[in-house]
């Protein structure tokens, strides 16, 4: 699609004939895709941007580097929301190749596995599951009975998923209109599940909005975990029962997060922490290898002292 | 069925043939309606019913106004819930007429649409989703895989449902016996979703006891999100991942709930409120715009400030 | 499979030619089971123990009782992960009986059960229900749609099993390797669910690493529901929605947990005790028909009192 379609739906006037082909953050855009400047804060990105093109203010238009296109509007996050509907792929592939099963897979009855997708070898793919278009997934992987994987997701080797989970679904994201009515930002990212990770029983794991909510090698999720869209689960990191992460946030390898605790969005967290159950992190933690809990957070030992503190109140 | 004989069902005498339609609460009952009175707190209620019949106990039969027949007996909740079994529609209806799918809807294989059920045009039914007996679902909806839809609810116009949400199912509710059995209340109500609704992964929202839990149009709930019975979620509201909701609390419109917060039953919590990620809602708040957080509920500046002197504890 | 063979699939060396049947615990094994003590906390068990063998460092090894064969190496709890392979069943069994389905059973369309398992009279198995192999299911008992119930579960008579929720699932258990890889303990024993229980829909439910999982007679669950391996949920119990149960905790008869509530593992709590929705149980409650709150956990007046307090520091 051309800046120039683009453009035109949105209501500006842009004659480049440029062809964009996705859509990206101000930071992560190639030549060939569109992004966006809403917030102030991201000033410093935008005189960064390798983007094609980017929805910016008047306001902000000075600022946008040579060899970028400006489309000046008042709303860009708005116009990123209307115009994310344009990349947004086909909710089921009607053209494609049938998807290829490897030697040794075990496929049970009432399986739907979509076009273009390939299910490795020596893999168990349980009744009910459904495999989405262009979905990939390794070798010696088990999917257990009534699993979602949502197109374009792409699951390791030698993984086991659990009964109920969902992987692929949209993340939560939409702007708002002046009315009070959301525009849905189409997620066009993906999930990228690594090689030896198993996920517990009825979890959600959001696709990205762009690029890939990851998680990595040897992760290991229990039940009814909630992931959002952009999220990266480092190696090794484990998360028990019902634990919940907001968008964008990183978890670092080995990090181990107790029962129901959970993270804000956009923070990144040091290799080896632990959150004690409960645990509500709101900043990034820096410092590797040390404990927390609580909500609002403290360190492990400053928390249990702090109840101490809190109990004496009582006398 | 007639007064007598649901009377009979319980073991109380009644020998009035007037034809009852189904039970209600006090307000809401019509006259062909039976409801019932165990709490005092509602006397006020049964002076204004315009039910059929009213169960009550002897102390409380003085009140009930005319035109309304006491079916008096020591336990009504009770007996209420075991004749709820007497108005429960059946599990999977046998008879009935084939669904009716409208022009452009596309209905993935492993589906099962139940019968008396109308699907709009232009939908998308992915693989594996159930829709039970006379459920109603508008034009242009995807309903991802593996959705479970009970009879009789209601999808509008414009929906997205994600993987593995459950929508109708039983509310939580049972009566006790004096012997520490429960007898279970049919939830003969459904479940009335509006238009332009965005549902995430994996969550569940039950039908009502009576009449209907509703999602109204632009509502937006996140992955996890629980919604027990009866319960109205205002026009344009925001429940982000892993929320719950006791039974029949009302959101007014664009009311905002954080990761993990919660609200306690009977509540009604006025439009444009935000509560924060873990908040716990356990009064109504009938102050509309306002910000609130923690648990106990705060408005959120003086959560804040609370938890600095909560944090000077320490020193 | 032998003593021997199992110790040379660990490279031990062992040449006892006794047949091992299965892992269990210091405790519960029996004279054809192979048990481990990891944790000196444990040595006393270890003395009352039946078991065939049990693996044990050699710091320990004197303290094993005559009759049972001490298996020494350097890591037993990674050993006993490595071991527990060898006894995990199929996950899809290719031989065993076509499932028995009683009379007046409705079995829907897109429904999966597997080899050897029994379905009782008078149920409803709706569409897109997965029913592994070798379960047992009673009597008038309603499995609604998109349930998955693993292999060699059983569920009693008169029960509901809403839609979504998955019962047998692995618990979460693990060892770690000096390198940071998590072996898996095959989690071999399964769920056994009584009669007239009651189950919410996206539940998650999860099977014992030996022995059961178990919930007994009129237990009620809501939605939402996480319980891990290995505990039990003592007749007449109502868990509300989104609580959640470490491992191995057991709720006596008639505990009542509300919203959102949690216990950490490996727990006792008396019976008709009640936890208030978010309390946080992380000690055993001996003490039957109190009623608790908070996390950390008060008596619920005491919690009440103690927020009383902490709001006057606002002042």
């Amino acid at each position: 699609m051309t800046l120039e379609e683009i453009a035109d739906f949105i209501g500006i006037n842009c004659q480049e004939k440029k062809e964009i082909t996705g859509l990206n953050t101000l930071l992560d855009s190639n030549e060939n895709q569109l992004t966006f400047l809403e917030n102030k804060k991201y000033l410093s990105d935008l005189k960064n941007t390798k983007a094609a093109a980017v929805l910016v203010t008047s306001e902000n238009a000075s600022e946008v580097p040579n060899g970028t296109i400006a489309l000046i509007c008042d709303e860009p996050y708005l116009n990123l929301a209307k115009i994310s509907k344009l990349f947004a792929p086909n909710v089921v592939e009607m053209d494609g190749e049938k998807p290829l099963i490897g030697g040794g897979t075990k496929v049970m009855p009432n399986v739907y596995i979509g076009k273009d997708s390939v299910v490795g070898s020596d893999c168990t793919i349980m009744a009910g599951v459904f495999i989405g278009d262009n979905v990939k997934i390794g070798n010696n992987t088990i999917i257990y009975p009534n699993v979602t994987i949502y197109r374009d997701c792409v699951v390791g080797n030698d993984c086991i998923i659990h009964a109920g989970t969902v992987i692929g679904s949209d993340g939560f994201g939409f702007a708002n209109t002046k009315d009070g009515k959301y525009i849905k930002i189409y997620q066009n990212g993906n999930v990228t599940i690594g090689n030896d990770v198993e996920i517990g029983a009825n979890c959600a794991i959001d696709r990205a909005v762009f690029k890939s909510t990851i998680i990595e090698d040897g992760a290991r999720l229990d039940n009814l975990v909630h992931i959002a869209h952009n999220c990266k689960i480092g190696r090794g990191s484990i998360l028990t029962g019902q634990v919940g992460l907001a968008g964008s946030t990183i978890l670092n390898a080995y990090v181990v997060m107790g029962g129901q605790s959970a993270t804000a969005g956009h923070l990144e967290i040091a290799p080896f922490t632990t959150i004690a159950a409960r645990g509500g992190v709101t900043k990034s933690i820096t410092e590797p290898k040390k404990s927390w809990a609580g909500f609002p957070l403290f360190e492990h030992k400053q928390w249990l002292k702090l109840q101490g503190k809190i109990s004496n109140l009582l006398k």
